[in-house]
């Protein structure tokens, strides 16, 4: 069987089950999206490793080469930020071409340099080595987070309301601009910039990571409805979700209008979006948005709730009328 | 200017200084085998991660899968080995070829398992995603060291023995067997095995670093004319090496003789052997060894010594006559 038909998550499944036995207690391994390595009586450490493959993640002449390095920064401190973690400092291995201009990979640095400086994270090592063909980069990136406070996928309960931390589907509408080479309007250029400079939610999650009524959380990085899933199934739970209380950008809005683009397609399937999806305690909304509206100037988008029914299934609603199940997100493999 | 003219150090240089910046009291960045990350009062982590490309550091065909998966880690606790290290978690990023059989992959993480099991290091996560054309994997291993226990390259004196764990050149002889497809014996397979098979000197590293009059340490994974200048470089000194002294299997003598191979070349600048290289303060041979034969039941054996001069130069001798300078090794962008 090929790994195209068995796909990601099954073969994540898979190894999961092979390495069970080698685990120890303290530590949270395989499933999260980052591991939990004890620190000191106060603290463990959280780390997280992602993977980045040129003309797989990214199309070298389509995103400027310091765009680059922030972005894959970024999808690693998004993950210690769905942990509510502190980023500490990262690991970078790169696997370069032979004819890649220096030039180039400087300018990779500077933008991997930039985001690390705004969140003062250390570089602490990395690998360097040839590629064949393609531009590979991979980056590990260690945090801390207070003892007992880092959410897990599997912390949801039933009635928790399911909210998001910023817009979905601008990354995904960046993402279409780019494949159809639309003009450089302001709005055009807005969404190509939440698709290559994602900003990682670190202060939201460590803000929502001290407050009890937050349940379990992670990142959107595959779009919500596939994202989700991961915490229901987690979880053993299943949830509501209203596409009407999707959050969506005006821009993204505009533009979508403009092209005939499907708005609702976007926001629950695209991915890259890293805003933090959590599960907030019933009957907290109120208290907690207020306290976020405080601290960062802007609201948390409720977008439905978590149900007891079995099977990890995302029924969704539009005009109050439920319309189909499990509209899945990305699959490495599969799409 | 292309990468492939700098060069893979001078582009680690690079980077090193760019983010000194952030670097933080109690951390070690790059420039040793493990970036030193603080724990507790009585330890620190280490950290290391080594990325593998198909074509570039293994061709599909020549390594059963099991070999990969087991080489592919060993190579990285061979990393903590050289810090002193035990290896406590690895984070595993693998990028596949849609057309992968999961089969092979199954294989590949059996012998990843095998070997975490026998050293009980967990998998602690990872990223699994799609490649478009080669296997690349990339993995990152923490492990625990006393405080102040991590040998670092920089700690070199003048006068120390420079000392080896392990045979050398026996890698590079596999290698050159599987180059030529010489016929399986007995002998070219025991050399392909050092090759694909390397055993990480973690107790052995462990056992030197509770020994003060160990100083500087590092593995042989380029070759020890190339990874001796990084000691050598991090600690302003200089060395004479002898050629004769650079321990030689049987099996390797063997093999070099029937087919007129050069065996101080193999030993010298072959690589991959991932044994430990270190530095031993003058005058503490004979102690040091008489423990470490009582401990692992074989010898300690050196090879040159640690000296003032200046420039990181390499002087080897042969017969008692010196015979030419700096005889590098590998460097990624440049063989």
């Amino acid at each position: 069987m090929k790994i195209s038909e068995l796909g990601e998550f099954k073969f994540i499944d898979r190894i999961s089950g092979m390495f069970q036995d080698l685990l120890l207690p303290g530590y949270t391994g395989i499933g999260d999206d980052c591991a939990i390595v004890p620190y000191s009586s106060e603290e463990d450490y959280v780390v997280t490793t992602d993977m980045l493959i040129e003309d797989i993640h990214f199309i070298k002449n389509r995103i400027p080469p310091e765009q680059l390095g922030y972005k894959s920064l970024a999808v690693n401190l998004s993950d210690i930020a769905a942990m509510g973690g502190r980023p500490v400092g990262s690991y970078l291995s790169i696997g370069i071409p032979a004819e890649t201009e220096v030039e180039y990979l400087d300018a990779v640095m500077k933008g991997y340099h930039d985001l690390s400086q705004k969140y003062q994270v250390q570089l602490l090592g990395g690998d360097t080595t040839k590629s064949e063909k393609h531009l590979v980069i991979n980056i590990a990136v260690i945090g801390t987070c207070k003892k007992g406070h880092a959410r897990l996928r599997s912390m949801a309960w039933s009635n928790d309301m399911v909210c998001v931390t910023g817009y979905l589907g601008d990354s995904a509408g960046g993402l279409e601009v780019m494949l159809h080479q639309l003009p450089e309007t302001k709005d055009h250029m807005q969404l190509i910039r939440s698709h290559h400079l994602p900003e990682p939610h670190i202060n939201e999650g460590i803000w929502l990571a001290q407050h009890p009524e937050v349940h379990a959380m992670m990142d959107v990085s595959d779009g919500i409805s596939s994202d989700l899933v991961h915490i229901l199934k987690a979880s053993k739970k299943s949830a509501v979700l209203d596409l009407d209380m999707l959050p969506v950008s005006d821009t993204l809005k505009n533009v979508a209008t403009k092209h005939g683009w499907n708005v609702d397609k976007l926001a629950s399937s695209g991915g890259e979006d890293y805003v933090l999806l959590f599960t907030l305690k019933a009957g907290n909304f109120e208290k907690t948005n207020k306290g976020f509206r405080a601290t960062f100037g802007r609201d948390l988008f409720p977008v439905g709730e978590i149900n007891d029914e079995a099977g990890a299934e995302i029924n969704w609603i539009k005009n109050g009328q439920q319309i189909f199940s499990n509209q899945h997100g990305f699959d490495h493999f599969r799409t």
